[in-house]
């Protein structure tokens, strides 16, 4: 990938993923951005499928490097699917930062895509961390420092149930609850983000992977994971 | 459909819909999703095409059963195509009477579906009923107990000239008018919804219906309907 | 394309564009519309793919007819691809000043398709008028009687890159910055616009184009113009 001539081109990955940095943003699109000065440097991810697996990806690369999160924005995306893509910005004060916390994003989706598991009816999607840092909290309010996850459903009434059962699997906080008209962008998925004790946070994923999986294969074939599941 | 050893689970229907119940729904969940605790047991239908085929099934569900509509959230769906899907939320004190609710609503897909045409630039929708109830009276503002309407055309701009011919055809009252920026969720619709005069209404749908038809088929093939048409 | 028995209908073009008049619209409607009452007749114009082709072609029409720009509204479409599809309504007390407008606007779409590039990853548009008039002003912000541009990425991120490239490759004005959740109607874009000196507001765009096409090549096969580039 190296040796196309554009200096500000890291990588790809899947999911239509695309790496990239800017040493030293111009100014007036600084403004426009919305981005501080102290960030003189930004790493750009973004993608048109997936939103759970670069956030995560992200909060280990805010962990591994010297670069923060800037913004965090999920557009209506995933080519026809019924979820988001996204676009994640981080900043530091020199680009060799936002290079490496790119890097380590666009290394950490082969994991984090594991338990996305899709048919031609819908998706499902579960996000696991012992220790949540700066992405997850900026994307879903998470506690930092402590054990979080997510279960997203689509169609969103397979995520509805999918969110109960969770809850009541395990003794889990519910950070939040995302639907179509409230917190997505208008997506087809309900979005359950928990926290607690990290045992209880993966039991109650657990369970709610197990009903999601049999109910939406009763819209198509048996759903599977692209990759390799994680939790 | 029986025998998937999830009690949840109450059916599927055309258009990727899964229609589902919660006997008693957790605590937290039930203040996340904003649902009142009167409902102990709550009905789920969701798809990912389609809304007024739904909401105009689940307006037959709240006539037929003791459930009553929590709330109807639209997604920006349809797998690729031009509108909306859904999120149903049915509440009532006793599951059995959610679940029938589910039930009726599955049940009447079937028709509702039927004044849904599509080729391969767009789709047309019409929905009637001769007595509104309590689902397109949240959805669409429709005064219960009267005789209500929708024209829907994608592109909107089809929707345009399928409004205004059908307010010219009968004499029936504006309730709303949706646009893409406008009271959908983003969709490429222009929703029309009318009241009055039962054969007024229906008057005025069928003479869209027309002139829709043929606008679309500029753009494509002749659209069909997947089902049987009612109206 | 005559002939269909239908006095609305103007003419179709690419990306399931469809050019419609109404010559007197219905009073009913035009209130539910939001439409001044000074215009007796609208043209209309939509499509499920492409906003910025429209608006611009839309700007020559104003340009070239006594016909005036009513609104402007982009859905989240494209047939499951990234951006927006679009819904434009001309205003004139004569309907044979909105049928010229929406002729003038379709004729012009085979140009303003020029610098639009798609893959199967995404795509990329630029827009370029040497005097900006009354659509790209009520769309774009854009300062009437200048040189106007913009620049458009999907994914998002590659919108970034080409935005802080074009203000640094000229002298130009940032007017506006669109990204997923700014501006946009949720489409997985980064739109910047530009003002200035005609000569700049073009190199700046050229050399968007140039890291533009490079990036989206990472994703999938070398991005095509459906038409002819004219930019």
């Amino acid at each position: 990938m190296a040796g196309i001539g554009v200096t500000e081109f890291v990588g790809v990955a899947r999911g239509d993923t695309i790496g990239l940095v800017i040493a030293n943003v111009d100014d007036e699109v600084r403004k426009a951005m919305n981005v501080e000065t102290k960030y003189r440097s930004i790493g750009i991810v973004g993608a048109r499928t997936g939103a759970g697996p670069h956030i995560f990806a992200a909060d280990e690369a805010v962990k591994a490097t010297n670069a923060e999160i800037v913004s965090i924005e999920l557009p209506r995306d995933t080519k026809g699917g019924g979820g988001h893509g996204n676009l994640i910005i981080f900043g530091a004060d020199d680009v060799s930062d936002v290079r490496r916390a790119v890097e380590v994003c666009l290394g950490e989706l082969e994991r984090t895509f594991g338990d996305v598991y899709g048919n031609e009816a819908g998706h499902l999607e579960f996000q696991y961390t012992a220790r949540a840092s700066h992405a997850v909290a900026k994307a879903f309010g998470a506690p930092v420092g402590k054990a979080f996850g997510i279960t997203v459903g689509s169609p969103a009434a397979i995520g509805v149930v999918m969110a109960d059962n969770a809850v009541k699997a395990a003794t889990v906080d519910v950070v939040g609850y995302s639907s179509p008209g409230h917190g997505t962008s208008y997506s087809n998925e309900v979005i359950l983000s928990i926290s607690g004790d990290s045992g209880a946070v993966k039991q109650a994923i657990i369970s709610a992977r197990e009903i999601g999986l049999k109910l939406l294969a009763q819209l198509g074939a048996e759903p599977v994971s692209d990759t390799k599941p994680y939790i």
